[in-house]
């Protein structure tokens, strides 16, 4: 069985087909999020904070954390969110730049074995990228898209995937700490887009036996009710052998799903966790006050 | 592509891999339903009215029927179930029963091409139903057990899967008109009851090439929290090939959840149906008076 293991200063996580599913939380990213991008520009980090509080709160099991902001010193800013996030929580991070620099320093300051979010199968990048992920001992994201860009046939994705993961061995790294990502595109915009990533997702885990992760909001980007779309879409990917994924655990429906799913995937042992988080709110405190009092029946 | 086409009098239904899942309302059964069972026994079937109505409105494309009521002329009150809920609705129906004369029946009064529910692998029984299903060129339920019971192997179950498919066509059924039902156990008793069923529902996708159907709530049997247990399991058995379901439309999850795995497993073209359930309140009819009125922002 394949586990890629990540790690804080403290704690450990591990990705794998017969564990339940890792949720990394996606929030800490000022892509998009103008105030977010604006305060960490200014070196405010407090609302960095509060969403790495949230996300653990919520459930996260990994929290990646990202400082692309145009103009602003990326590598500076993301060495000190990532900084910031392990002195307030424990749990493992994912590095997240496309700029090499970036990587660098979120990688210097970083406390036990994170994962580098991300390398691509472009010759160029690969030879940037997975050298420093080897130094560190760390592990990293592989992309399923090189020069060509983006296949739309899930099997020119796989031979991707499977030139990095070799690529990656010949640098040291071993299989298990290649966590593929079979790029998730817009359902609303691509009626195959699920069935193309099922299929990849079956052949990652039959044939080259990775672990994987992606994006998962953008399945559902530009449809009404996308958070029912986001969390149907973990559970069919579950099913068809995805093993993380980089989502928002405080939409509720997304939570439930992943958890749900990890019950019928079987990794959920005698539904523990499941009934743990569903049972009756007079199990959990009430319980004494109207056993006494308030008898009903 | 393998189609199963069901039909009412004026309304034809058709399950398979390349259409939007088929889901048949659960609801008209009196197991487990004291009240409904006593009102059925006396001739009184306001209820099984209602329930079919209801039913219609939450989604279902058919319905199941069944009569099993202990100590009752249970040909007779399928029979009359089966007419009254032709009368009332215009979906194909399943006609449910372990009872031959009861089937015998209900296919009597029934004007289209039913279902019927169901066969199994037991010698005696197949003898027993088939040539009936055979002469009212229905379609038939084949549920994956025989003599020897269920088996917890999925590999196994597919082999009486594949010996009733054989048995039908030597009564003249072609394999299109076979639904195997691969038998869905409670999780919650049963860790692996989950990846079971969605192996055995990938061969007999990949292999037999049959549509599917299930008893889908049994699969949330005991644990807290049931609809979204189901609901998720609809959406991880749907990616690995089930087309078609007995179950709850009233229950909001579950319908969501179909709804959402259609447009994922690419079954919704342009998302046409997710995008009409969940459009605006706005955009439906008080459109009119908004625009000329109370105009925002």
């Amino acid at each position: 069985m394949t586990h890629t293991v990540l790690s804080s200063a403290t704690k450990e996580v591990v990705i794998g087909f017969d564990r339940p599913f890792v949720m990394i939380g996606e929030r800490i990213n000022p892509t998009g999020r103008k105030l977010l991008a604006e305060e960490m520009k200014n070196g405010d980090f407090s609302r960095v904070e509060a969403d790495a509080l949230a996300q653990v709160a919520a459930g996260a099991h990994m929290l990646d954390v990202n400082a692309g902001i145009p103009l602003a010193d990326e590598p500076a800013l993301l060495a000190a969110a990532v900084q910031l996030v392990q002195s307030v929580t424990d749990v493992p991070l994912s590095i997240d730049s496309s700029i090499i620099e970036a990587l660098q320093a979120g990688l210097a300051v970083y406390q036990g074995k994170p994962l580098v979010n991300s390398v691509t199968g472009e010759d160029e990048v690969m030879e940037r990228v997975l050298p420093l992920v080897a130094r560190h001992g760390a592990a990293v994201v592989a992309i399923s898209n090189d020069e060509t860009g983006i296949s739309e046939d899930p099997d020119v994705r796989f031979d991707v995937a499977k030139r990095i993961v070799q690529r990656a061995a010949d640098h040291g790294i071993p299989a298990a700490d290649v966590v593929v990502d079979p790029l998730v595109m817009p359902i609303g915009a691509m009626r195959f887009a699920g069935q193309q990533v099922f299929h990849l997702l079956r052949r990652l885990k039959d044939e080259l036996k990775v672990n994987t992760t992606c994006g998962a909001s953008n399945v559902s980007f530009g449809l009404p009710n996308r958070n029912h779309v986001t969390s149907t879409f973990l559970a069919m990917a579950i099913s068809n052998g995805m093993t993380s994924a980089i989502l928002n655990p405080l939409h509720e429906e997304v939570k439930t799903a992943v958890m749900a799913a990890d019950v019928l995937a079987g990794n959920d042992q005698d539904c523990f966790a499941w009934i743990r988080a569903n049972r009756e709110p007079q199990a959990e405190g009430a319980g004494r006050e109207r056993r006494g009092g308030r008898r009903r029946g």
